[in-house]
């Protein structure tokens, strides 16, 4: 007889992790795969997040004196020759519009009209470097036009072989941070300045700890002088890219001619950054606190906070049920939390209560609660926290449950950081030798799972390095900015190594 | 000896109105053109009035029970085959892509590489009626699976030929609502509820009056069994259609296979609407309100809503002066307007006050006060309203500013909609014959000014209507909803007509 699944997600964690996660996605529904190959379908409750991250996202990039703008989906297919790099980088699996019509077939259908045949071919924007820059190149004259301080909210394209929703996709949607400034010294500040917010964003809205470090210069941006980066452990202990920050040096300008009088009349280039975070943060956002029972959404991104499930079996219920909903509905939204009114919803729909309560638990609604003829009588509501089991209720006096929404959706998100925070804590180690090394990353992966983080000293570059890591499918994730500088020595050549990098698997 | 300029802006709408145009998004630092093709850069300011504008309709779309959602880029070819109308109006100029790589040419550069031809060509999508209907066809089994609800906000391309920053590009941005229903009449329901939503909102943000109708058949959208629209006059007397709501009858549902069974257990196919308005709207706003010193916002849709300039000769008066301002400042945002707090700014950049309060000016700042020790000593502020001549001044005690901040920015918002409304009441007229109808519309343009909106009875699809209106570039732009139903004689074929349409050049 074949065993009843204990939990709601089939496999669970352990089972099978990379399957757990498609169908924690699929159970929440946030998102599926389109018939555009590569490309995902946002849905409502995925997208929900998305619009809670980039508003919060974008509060911060304003506060931190950016302005948003637009700049054109497509490319020059010249512009991306410029910056030798950049091509190497980006020039090669991209989407290339050759033409800009279609017309009836010799066979019936539609084929792209030869006569309407470009005569550069166009490509869609897999990052937006050069276009800005060509338009920044137009802008900047005299070090009074400087700094230029552009964010861009976009969809960019990326042809990629091998997607996964959130983490990989085709298309995606994401915002691009672009500066210019008339010195390095300003241009490194902001580059350091915005990998601080991706991380104070990443901590405290998605409870999501994360490592600030410098990348290796194997894993740069293709064209940057140096990239930052935040790094985070998903529950498998593989590391995922939650954000980069670029400084791009005088390469850029120097490639599109963003130049500027400087104060004492010398034509000098421009400095610039670029930073960006995106879809893939949802993502990260499942991987860090979901469960067996589904996703697990931190409180202060979740789409609604509170779920307010009416319990009646009559007409002449349903009335005073629904009453009291209204009242305990309108007394949620009465409270704030993290500085926004608390959202509530009653689900009244006609549906098997257990169906209904599943349901919001897949799809990671903060606190539930269920009102009844006699917890009315008995002034309470039944509590349900989604950090805590599914079935472990508490009933609660309904002023106490109102009254304390804020603290406890408080302490949800606090729980949820330590966790994931003890997690990466538990799974990070000091290696300093090559054999333990290979312990730490198994080459057959069981069922998903990595080792996790390994602080180790290094060689940049190194060939045996590079043989070893590739082999094990392990990568120097970054340097950690916060790191301790203790010297010691490379565990693949011997030599002094200054400081340590982190090597994992990473998404 | 040349005419020195009395405005702000050369020329002037009398002069040259569609210049005019152009002149003010320069001057008001809203786009320019880029590089690519009918593409534009939206720079920060315009930029700006967009977020505003999402952010109002955003939340009118979720007040009437809409969700967010994002859909693929990409449309497969095979797709744009399938509802024979919708062929011929979309498939035809819009941006193809059919290489996923580019790799390193015979002669240097780079080409879209032979061996990553993609087996079907996509399209960038010019509207995604489409793509969605694909997905809705997954998602709905049931009636329980309707309504379903959905808005998307998203870039779309359509190849255009002659274009213009805003009110024609290739690519534009916009927001497009796709519902289906289980029934025509709810279907039909939300397509006039879209409308009125559009209405509201041209109204009461953009203060820009409008007129509701139905599309005659030859104006449809591609597929759609209904289109109504709202049209605004320009003050070039030129109709603009600021907003679309199609209901679709079964037509996509058809070509789709977007199916569900009924209550009654009957198969049936869904009944769909869609949606949609557009970063135009920016265009629209600039001409309606604008004058001969540049761009003039509605106070609902203004990024800053007042600007505070101060003056001072000394640094000891620097210190005094700007103290001063930082209260006024902040005084200001403790008031509210509109729903929100006041959006104030200082502008103490190194420049002549001159040049500042004209940037101001340009740029439609509805309020503009300068401090200067001399104010302070008396307390008050020198305020400036963008709804009056530039140098008409008020002297005003700085308590009573501040005090009647709300209210001043509402009379403003309300005088720019009195004086649209105005302009397009004196330059509409119900015309009865032929003769009158060609005086109306004369076939010379002077200055790029046109006759206005004509009411006339008509009849729908004549042949010899078509010559006329095509020979005056005259269109048909609605049906108005709220018009009389008084019956007539078409003025083109002298056949009886149940009801007058309104005729106009339009953008």
């Amino acid at each position: 007889m074949a065993k009843q699944p204990q939990t709601a997600i089939t496999p669970t964690r352990k089972e099978d992790y990379p399957e757990w996660y498609q169908q924690v996605i699929r159970a929440a529904d946030l998102a599926e795969t389109s018939p555009v190959r590569g490309c995902m379908v946002i849905k409502p409750w995925g997208y929900a997040l998305w619009e809670n991250m980039q508003r919060a996202l974008d509060k911060m990039f304003k506060d931190t004196g950016h302005e948003n703008a637009y700049f054109p989906l497509f490319i020059p297919m010249s512009f991306l020759e410029k910056e030798a790099e950049h091509v190497e980088g980006f020039a090669k699996e991209c989407a290339v519009v050759t033409h800009h019509r279609l017309e009836p077939g010799p066979e019936g259908g539609l084929i792209p009209a030869p006569s309407a045949k470009l005569e550069e071919p166009l490509i869609v924007r897999p990052t937006s470097e050069t276009i800005i820059g060509a338009m920044y190149a137009k802008w900047v004259q005299s070090y009074r036009d400087l700094p230029i301080l552009i964010n861009q909210w976009a969809n960019v394209v990326r042809w990629e072989l091998r997607t996964r929703l959130f983490l990989r996709t085709t298309e995606f949607l994401w915002q691009e941070g672009h500066t210019a400034h008339a010195t390095e010294q300003e241009a490194r500040e902001e580059t350091r300045k915005m990998l601080d917010v991706y991380a104070d964003f990443a901590e405290n809205w998605m409870a999501m700890p994360v490592i600030k470090g410098e990348k290796t210069a194997d894993e740069r941006f293709p064209g940057a002088v140096m990239t930052l980066s935040i790094e985070a452990m998903m529950q498998d202990r593989k590391a995922l890219q939650a954000g980069t920050s670029h400084f791009l040096g005088q390469n850029f300008s120097k490639a599109q001619e963003i130049k500027f009088q400087s104060q004492e009349g010398r034509e000098e280039y421009a400095w610039t950054t670029s930073w960006g975070v995106s879809t893939r943060l949802v993502g990260a956002l499942v991987m860090t606190h979901s469960d067996d029972d589904g996703l697990v959404v931190p409180p202060r991104l979740a789409p609604k906070h509170v779920v307010i499930l009416p319990i009646y079996r009559s007409d002449e219920e349903r009335t005073r049920v629904l009453e009291y909903c209204d009242s305990l509905k309108r007394e949620l939204e009465a409270q704030s939390f993290g500085g926004v009114a608390v959202e509530a919803i009653i689900d009244d729909r006609d549906l098997r209560g257990g169906e209904k309560a599943w349901q919001h638990i897949k799809r990671g609604v903060p606190v539930r609660v269920e009102a009844g003829p006699r917890d009315i009588d008995a002034g309470k509501v039944v509590r349900y926290r989604r950090d805590r089991g599914p079935k472990e209720k508490e009933f609660i006096p309904r002023d106490q449950f109102t009254g304390e929404i804020g603290a406890v959706l408080d302490e949800m998100q606090n729980n949820l950081f330590d966790r994931a925070k003890k997690l990466r804590e538990h799974n990070t180690r000091r290696i300093d030798s090559l054999d333990d090394f290979r312990d730490f990353f198994p080459k057959e992966e069981e069922k998903g799972f990595s080792g996790g983080f390994a602080l180790c000293h290094f060689t940049e570059g190194d060939p045996e390095m590079q043989k070893i890591i590739a082999e094990l499918k392990v990568t120097p994730r970054c340097i950690p900015i916060d790191g301790d500088d203790e010297p010691g020595k490379c565990i693949f050549t011997g030599r002094p190594s200054p400081r340590r990098a982190v090597f994992a698997k990473a998404y």
